[in-house]
């Protein structure tokens, strides 16, 4: 666990420089959950007025701090007015999850600790916990902290925060975009962690997007639902499901401006959540190649879906990617796996910008150097058109390589 | 491809003694569809009275020989009466996938040259394909050998047919059982190959189980779809599903012996179709671990399914179980993506006979010594109670190794 492993070769070059978000304010610190000598705790705390959307794991048996967060988010909780503060308090090194009643104390003592120190209510107090699983989580480390965590917040502590929920992460996650609407200026800034969907050992995905936009709650709640469904929800590293995946959206409204059914307030929320959720596929365990996988021409959008996201998490499609080996047959399969509808002889498949396969065979100008070619990128570009339709869906994944075998089974939890 | 991988460790010590089918003679040779120096065709001709049955992929892209079949088992096609002899035409080396019209002609041409070379009707030649896909049949070269196989046609010949048909496999894939029935005896033999669910490029799975007894097709086909749910539908190697997976069973009634509604046949049968399931896991991609996966407890038989495949299909579960982590964590997990009602505080988990969780956390009595000391073993059995109501369903798996990458990704097709 404290084994760090070597950064992703498909990281970034280095962590953005993200713009102060007004109305937000970070801290970290070293709590020793499990982790020592690095933070393990960061807490959020958000000035009054602010609203907050979230969307979560819809495992079946999700943790206890995710229970917690659905509760308080739940329809009608925390509807349109938001008069109070809020707070999000996420530690690392254990997941609080698969640890039965004494996994609803934990959350609820943190939930009290965080409302006293930070002056919010407890109902308006969010937690997140990533790491090991099954472990109760000593809750009382962190509290110990909290003193000191509420008196050292800073509005410009956003990369030491996605530094401090890091876990077999090998690189920090963060995204932001500002954009003018009506002459003003809102600011929207976001940090993730994750390097698979999943893995509840170690590898849960976590997001956190504040905005100083305004917006009420019953807006930003659907708003973050549906961009959701593009962006985190369509990526995936080895096709399991963390018990603890968290995204929390939070609006502070400082900036003044009013953004419910602007366009482009929701096109720099999207791009945000895109940017973040490509940045966990870019950490994917053992990840050497970014694949995008566009699905077109299909009998519906939720056709699409299925037959991207069969690709997408094929062993064989990423094997082969892995291997740098054009290999469509194997697409062709998991395309007929996917249960979408499809014909055999209208199926189309490209390698970037080259025609591989069409009418149910090998296109007749194929060169399978060509396909070599774009295999030795970093970045690989899968196209299907199923022929059928006008459903669209287009996900992201990486490949499946030695490495994900050794992060996974070479050493033990 | 060509290139021989090492023996499974998994694999049985030797191939059984089968004993003979009367009615059935198998013929092999090598045509050079793609190897060289080895048989990569068989035939096997079946006496006039045969019944058959078969179940097939549901993939969307399946191949020409898998429609063809399809086309000649459907409903009202091979009904009862069965006067004519039959035909089953297997080749490795090209699985005759995503070859468009080529693909039915060189279907079309292999059943006229066996109909024709072994005097049974076109109608009751079943030809299958197995090896890479996209690539034209070099059907010719089979028609070649034709008279030749025809000519060497030996009821003992069963062990050399399971080995024609090799592609990715290790070892060849034989079972049988002999039953009594009212004091008559009644024979089943059966072959298979496949090293994946999957892999169109070369691990698609064929089986062809032969019977002596006497039972008309419309009793035949439900008990042999029945049979398959709990056998080859219960296990997967890695989740994909090729383009061609075939099962043929075909009753000649030499025997005399009815067996129609006999609980005693059908349990054999049901053994000789698991025996070679399991060899075919046995025999999966890298394996190096035997898992066996058992729910109970689940909402309905369906539920107990769809959770048994999310664990067996996991690859964090999977390499788990390779790194000989016992990490039931990700089995929560599992459980909790798979779609099955599930009370996290109701779910028990054993590893072997060790009870590990139970009511939502670790179990007070559980030592983690006992559960490694159960990941040590070859044979790892996991059981699942999910403690809501009678569904029950067995799966069967491997684990996923760097052997899986290696053969997948490390050398081209």
């Amino acid at each position: 666990m404290a084994k760090s492993l070597p950064v992703s070769p498909l990281a970034p070059a280095a962590f953005p420089n993200l713009p102060v978000v007004k109305g937000v304010r970070f801290a970290t610190a070293e709590a020793g959950v499990r982790y020592t000598g690095r933070p393990d705790v960061m807490l959020a705390v958000l000035d009054p007025g602010t609203t907050v959307a979230g969307v979560f794991t819809r495992s079946k048996t999700r943790a206890a701090p995710v229970l917690d967060c659905e509760a308080k988010l739940g329809p009608g909780r925390l509807g349109g007015a938001a008069p109070e503060g809020a707070a999000f308090l996420v530690n690392s090194g254990n997941a609080n999850a698969f640890t039965g009643r004494a996994g609803e104390e934990s959350v609820a003592a943190l939930c009290r600790a965080a409302s006293a120190a930070a002056g919010v209510p407890e109902s308006r107090v969010f937690t997140s916990s990533t790491g090991v699983i099954g472990e109760r989580l000593p809750h009382e480390r962190i509290e110990t902290v909290m003193e000191s965590l509420v008196g050292t917040l800073d509005e410009t502590g956003i990369e030491a925060a996605a530094r401090a929920i890091m876990t077999t992460d090998t690189f920090p996650k963060g995204a932001s975009r500002i954009v003018e609407i009506g002459g003003e200026t809102v600011t929207i800034a976001g940090i993730a962690k994750g390097s698979g969907m999943i893995a509840p050992d170690m590898a849960t995905m976590l997001a956190y997007v504040f905005t100083d936009a305004r917006v009420a709650a019953d807006d930003l709640q659907p708003l973050v639902s549906g961009i959701n469904r593009e962006t985190f929800n369509a990526i995936t590293v080895d096709s399991d499901t963390s018990t603890s995946d968290t995204l929390i959206v939070a609006a502070t409204g400082t900036s003044g401006v009013q953004v419910a059914g602007n366009a482009g307030f929701a096109a720099a929320m999207g791009e945000v959540m895109l940017d973040l959720a490509k940045q966990v596929v870019r950490d994917g365990e053992g990840a050497t190649k970014f694949v995008t996988v566009r699905v077109a021409g299909a009998a519906s959008r939720s056709d699409a879906r299925l037959a991207a996201m069969a690709i997408a998490n094929s062993p064989l499609v990423k094997t082969a990617i892995a291997g740098e080996d054009p290999n469509w047959g194997r697409i062709v399969m998991a395309v007929g796996k996917s249960g979408a509808e499809a014909d055999r002889d209208r199926l189309s498949i490209w390698f970037g910008k080259t025609l591989v396969a069409e009418r149910g065979w090998v296109s007749p100008d194929y060169r399978e150097g060509d396909g070599v070619t774009h295999m030795k990128r970093d970045e690989i570009i899968i196209t299907v058109d199923l022929g059928l339709g006008d459903g669209a869906f287009t996900a992201y994944t990486c490949d499946l390589t030695h490495g994900y075998i050794s992060i996974n089974a070479d050493y033990r939890s």
